[in-house]
């Protein structure tokens, strides 16, 4: 049988009964991404927290940042490999194959960033990244150092940290919800 | 020597030049609680970051759920405690003391909270939080109907799902930025 | 910068230097999958070694078994998965998406095999699986059981443990020499 | 309700049928603490045990040492940390409480040791003490040539080294048999 | 080289020069076992803490209990083998080969209990004495539960527990100070 | 009672039913070591597997190779410690004694090899077999370079790594099997 039969394991509202302004995101999102990230639907059960969620995405993954889109975007998908996120690893791979005209690199940042050849500035991130997720308890001045080494100022750090911990939680709220991602994401920037 | 001897390891901006509208926000708080939570100290390096976290907070932690607040505030010490975040212990192990007028309940739930005596819904919440924190990749339809047993619906669920990923962001927004908590919480609600 | 930049962190020899009968086996998988693996480049190295692997993996992975070669590819990418290696997760995904016509279900046996809706028997097969890979010192009769219960009989178990332990050979080989998978994998099956 | 309801989960004799030295005992904690402490009463179901306990501890804890009374009661509490263990870590959190004058301090060795500003001797015993808790078959040469270079005697580790296994015995025995601290810890030395 | 080249990492004093009573304790092991245990010369860096550890250790391996010494000794190796403790495993090695006449038997409780076939007393023992040891702040209710169920009473749960605590407490020592096992030990009742 | 009760959990063909080519295997293992290992026999039950099994470790610990027949034996321990599978460490402990003529070295490098003294080539080999067997994800090139530093080079790493990949292999199928090792075992090479 194909894979997966359902969206959310805590079921998602009718999209046509959303409010106005989620009616309209709906739409944007299906002119240009072709479909409503499930992400949105599993969120619109409870939807003034799905408006929050989104204005905290849309900054710290879009906002202008001392963090490239990119970098964002890898460092958002080592964090799901370290918590073996199903959805944010589709959704989130695809978008650094996107970005980075790479298909391998997203690939080794979702199964084991470590295989990746990557510049320095790369390299102290995307392990600060594992660290803060796996044991945050454990992060210390010598690990900001390290950041700052690489070239990393404070605005940086806190915008870097605000990335990971964002994943943290949307990977927990995936996990939660048993949240599928959209069949769309699997196909694309493959070449 | 007396600790600790800063608020943010990132450093904090001056609160008087602030925007307007966090500048009122600090005088609520200081009219309030006696204090700013150094939490929007920390966030202040970057406001619109610090806006949205509020915004979501307030949401999560305060608004209308299945949920009580003690309920909601017992999750956030028990996430805390997985993760050992000194400044959400401190703040939110008050939170907890001051609610349930039980100061020893607030330090069973920061140290280890399965030596409580809990009724069986409270012991499925925290169970539940605990496995979305440590092993989040481990969670499945066995969890989410352990919650149903206990009484909650999928709206419940969905409110549980979003304390305990908040705490894993803001626990590891403390750990990145060595964030220390105000010193009037550790001897609030202590009798 | 595109990647990789290497096969083997052991370096590999010139294959036109290799035996004959490496030589012919060089050829026919050119001719059948359009190149060579580059597991094969990697062993090549200690060319008796190689054979033996081969010999090996063709019995376990490509004879009659009471599984079937869609359950051993899945076997092989749930264990590669747990020890995430990046090589064995690239070629097996690939195998898995190409027996099974699913893309998705490649994915989530790469990616965290839990989300997937499996019927028993698969289900047991990869628990046990990964508790084999994770934790080989706590496997007991009770495990055995839970195979038995499905229907495997003492030699699919065998075979069921063979699978699993091979790869974890392979995996661990891949993770020693920093081994590359061929570019050709990532793209296939992926419709 | 309040917390908790017992005070071993394996019982206690009744107090005043104890043996007349260990009436002397409990009389003069009475006496010089208000109360006696839970650990003595869950220990007096062996009273031969408790006796031995009793020796051991004071001679540990309060006998002349290269290590002061404050850095022992820190190393207990944070090897209890590391075991999260409500009893000693509410009773032993207090002795740092009252010997140090810094209720903070006590705070963070109970909740994460890392996030307190501490001198390059305290510094080295408390990750000693944490190794030697969590991962005893690591410690090695360099762990005690560690505590050399900051002052450390080899009777003075000897020392260190059985505070540290002293509390993974205590810390076991509460655990064990679901100990409950005094409630009068709880309140002490918090101003 | 012959292994190994000391007995204590921290060294040991001159036997010559201990106090009269631990010299009459000397000689008694020279004349009962052949030679002085190194964890009796270890310990006599600090003679005081040494008299505590053998009045100890006496009462809770050879005193009178609700657990038979070879009981004791299983879990003094289980323990031991949790903690991969070199000394105690090769020394209670020996004592459990001796005790119960099965030299395979000692080598299943300190390589891997679980390839033993126990009964369901000697089982659930051992379990409990890994849990303890590996886990201490997961031991609940339902695993003293479980020892109720095969025949032990309360004050058996306590020996047991403070077998297993007390094992927790000289492994680390043994870790702490490098403690060499007396080559004796190894030849000992192998046939 | 005597341990163990059985050689395989899955069961074993009667040998006298086994291909001739095998049955000469059996009367060789006869001759030369007065039993037939019962891993062979574990293996009978796929004959043709236990012929690839024997040919891959006739090779990897049998033929020429930078690594010493010794060398191979202790790496094979430590492997077989980190998964504590009782019947590698029982068998290859009793290689290890054999060919060191050192009782202690065996019994260190079963228990916690980190106790033995060892040159720096050992050492590295041996950290190096620990990590690829419990963290394969984390083998980096810091880690080749670490034992090119000790002297080896491409096709000893090469050899090292497939002796640790391939215990990690028999290891699990020794647990997947409930393998018993031949009592005879645990008696040679004490002395």
């Amino acid at each position: 049988m194909p894979q997966p039969d359902h969206i959310s394991a805590l079921g998602i509202p009718d999209p046509a009964e959303l409010d106005d302004d989620l009616r309209v995101i709906w739409a944007k999102c299906v002119e240009n991404l072709g479909f409503v990230p499930n992400v949105f639907n599993t969120y619109s059960l409870r939807p003034q927290r799905l408006r929050n969620f989104m204005t905290m995405y849309n900054e710290i993954m879009l906002s202008t940042s001392g963090l490239s889109k990119l970098e964002r975007e890898k460092v958002a998908v080592v964090v799901s490999s370290a918590n073996r996120c199903y959805y944010c690893l589709v959704a989130h791979g695809a978008a650094v194959r996107a970005l980075s005209g790479d298909p391998e690199l997203g690939e080794m940042m979702a199964l084991n960033y470590r295989v990746a050849k990557l510049d320095k500035r790369q390299q102290a991130m995307l392990d600060f990244a594992w660290k803060l997720t796996t044991t945050p308890h454990l992060v210390d001045d010598a690990d900001r150092d390290g950041l700052r080494v690489v070239g990393l100022d404070n605005a940086d750090i806190f915008d870097l940290a605000e990335t990971v911990t964002f994943f943290n939680l949307s990977n927990r709220m995936a996990s939660a919800t048993d949240m599928m991602p959209n069949r769309e994401y699997h196909r694309r920037d493959r070449a």
